[in-house]
């Protein structure tokens, strides 16, 4: 299958790159390094030391034999996304070039504007390129589970039958993002659903969890193939910046309460449910959307598994509840659907103590790159502009209104 | 009070700038002249010959002494925007500075870029500059009926109480926009729902339906204050239309079967229904969701209405069901509620003959202006690219799919 992989050398796209070209599918990936220039503009590195792309797809052919294409530029320039497609004749094309980070998109109306922007345009140049060029192509969007919200009934994969005054129909699920970012996602998901309807279009849109590690099989294959470990209070997801504070002897920074539970899923999963989604097209004018997640947890949850975990590693792991710089529930009902995947052939690895060694190791074993200033959140909701820029000298907070992350996305 | 009016020199945005200016309100407009600059892309013009805008103001304030500012320029020019807010001191923000026409965003890329860049970044700007500058003042909003779609059960005002598997909660009532720039209006709703609550602003945000008419009280005073009134298959309003259809022997273009129902309203209780939102604000956090029509109708009742009128004039009037350039139902159950602002204290101005006897006299009026090639559809949604720009000689139909257009919004 030829597979186009937009946003190849992020944290998810890379994963999935490997993966499925080490499925035998023809992969070619676009990047335009936003994702590097993000880091450089806020003054954080991934834990882990990565390559550059050039160097991690030379190592991967000498390690697999396998080529990936690199094509360098940016999505919202039709001109070369057209020519993307036109090159590599995509069968699918899965979707992760887009800003990616809520806490990005609240530091200030120009990082809102930018978010939403970047990920509407992309979103609408791909839908008009697959139209236009490649009209069979299957469309593989990453969204969030974030674009529900926490309403306080069960949230179901994408419609929701309602009946109503007595009578019925099926309509798209009621969304209630909680930052611009989210926000973006759920314009794309409206966008990709009329252009299905009026162009035939096939699309899967995954709602996808927070996800947690880095090691799969690929990326293990060679140390030049490592992939991204954000921990800092932007683009960290919280699990792994749980696991880099627990390192390094900071306490977890748990938001308020604690309770904002969400869907969670291992990197191994992310790859697997984009290759179901690739082996299982959705039919021609379908929009199709999956809960891409695997279990529940709330932040504290997860931060007493990091600490019981961290125990076992005689490492002493402290909890601490800042105020939520965030504008969202501290504690809500919670119940999302998430069995399509599976019904389509998904094991979930389950988090478990193992995976949480791993993590941990991980993060002792780079814990010298390990910036602490970058653990507290400096993006509040509330305010309309955040100081976000990189400072030269540490700081020891610059706390406006506290918090302990629970996931960048 | 203070009240700024973006889009104050297009249709419903001149017309209610007037209304409050005659109500004694001290108002200012916003406006780029974008939609006079749509006019020359396309090659149309409104049936009414409006005056630049500086004679309009000048003629406003020779007839009645009232003095509306003008400040020129765009909204999504943040720097502009937020010396616009910062000079006039608004209670009130009126915003109807976006780009309306469904047509118009399906003609291709391009256009619906445009459309949602322009319409999304221009109120992100404006929420960015209340949050900022006038955290007090009142957003009210046009958003637009479409974005509800044709659900098969009844529409409610923003929000819809669903009970789930035992549960129950209140939701932002779900959206199928028929457009991608419907869809603009939805994000711009998602956009003001989430600011309201992070930063506790005051929204309104107004569905209205297709407006009609031209003519208000303020407008009547002096033919230099004469609104637009635009009849073409891409600005155009059904009704208008229609009427300049009749007026000239054209037959009324139906698309399709003609059992598309919308809500419909006149332009007299567009004007009050802001009013009405301007005297009654929103709570601060509340973001308040009306739907802003009176009398619900499918355009195949409305094409008959027109030709029943025209026959009292003697006009004979065909009806014509061209295909349906667009991708909608042709027939579909529509009931949506409209009971908020009659609460607040609104008299509609139903559909009545004196009224169609007076927009077919107005039509009659200026025929000499009337370009007969504008009335066919142009822009299918069927299409990625369609040709809309304006052809110097007249050609007889440029149909790709037919249609009889029901409204430009």
């Amino acid at each position: 299958m030829n597979i186009l992989v937009l946003g190849g050398d992020g944290y998810c796209g890379w994963a999935t790159a490997l993966y499925l070209s080490a499925k035998g599918h023809k992969v070619s990936t676009v990047d335009n390094f936003a994702r590097r220039q993000w880091d450089h503009e806020l003054g954080v590195q991934t834990l882990t030391p990565i390559r550059p792309l050039a160097e991690r797809l030379k190592t991967w052919h000498d390690v697999t034999g396998n080529h990936i294409e690199s094509l360098v530029g940016d999505v919202t320039d039709y001109d070369f996304l057209a020519s993307a497609i036109e090159t590599t004749e995509p069968d699918a094309v899965i979707h992760f070039a887009e800003q990616r980070s809520a806490p990005y998109s609240m530091i200030d109306r120009k990082h809102a504007v930018s978010t939403q922007v970047n990920n509407v345009v992309g979103t609408l140049n791909l839908l008009f390129a697959i139209r236009e060029l490649r009209p069979d192509c299957h469309l593989i969007k990453l969204g969030t589970m974030g674009e529900y919200g926490t309403p306080n009934i069960d949230i179901e994969e994408g419609y929701i039958d309602i009946e109503h005054n007595g009578r019925k129909d099926t309509l798209p699920f009621p969304k209630q993002p909680p930052s611009f970012y989210h926000l973006s996602k759920v314009h794309d998901s409206h966008n990709i659903l009329f252009a299905c309807k009026i162009w035939n279009l096939r699309a899967t849109d995954l709602n996808q969890g927070v996800v947690y590690g880095t090691l799969t099989d690929e990326v293990e294959l060679d140390e030049a193939l490592i992939n991204r470990f954000d921990y800092d209070e932007v683009f960290g997801t919280v699990l792994n910046r749980f696991c880099a504070q627990a390192a390094v002897g900071h306490p977890l920074t748990v938001y308020g309460k604690g309770g904002q539970t969400r869907g969670y899923l291992d990197i191994r999963d992310t790859v697997r449910c984009i290759e179901l989604a690739c082996l299982n097209p959705a039919r021609s004018g379908e929009c199709r959307v999956y809960n891409q997640f695997t279990e529940q947890f709330s932040v504290l949850e997860l931060a007493h598994l990091v600490q019981a975990a961290g125990r076992n590693m005689n490492l002493d792991v402290e909890i601490n509840h800042l105020p939520d710089p965030r504008v969202e529930a501290e504690e809500h009902y919670y119940n999302a659907r998430h069995s399509k995947l599976v019904e389509l052939g998904l094991k979930p690895h389950l988090l478990s103590e193992s995976l949480l060694d791993s993590l941990l190791n991980i993060a002792i074993r780079y814990s010298e790159r390990i910036d602490q200033s970058l653990f507290m959140p400096k993006v509040n909701w509330r305010n309309a502009h955040n100081e976000r820029r990189a400072v030269t000298a540490p700081v020891a907070t610059m706390v406006s209104a506290g918090g302990n992350g629970h996931n960048g996305d």
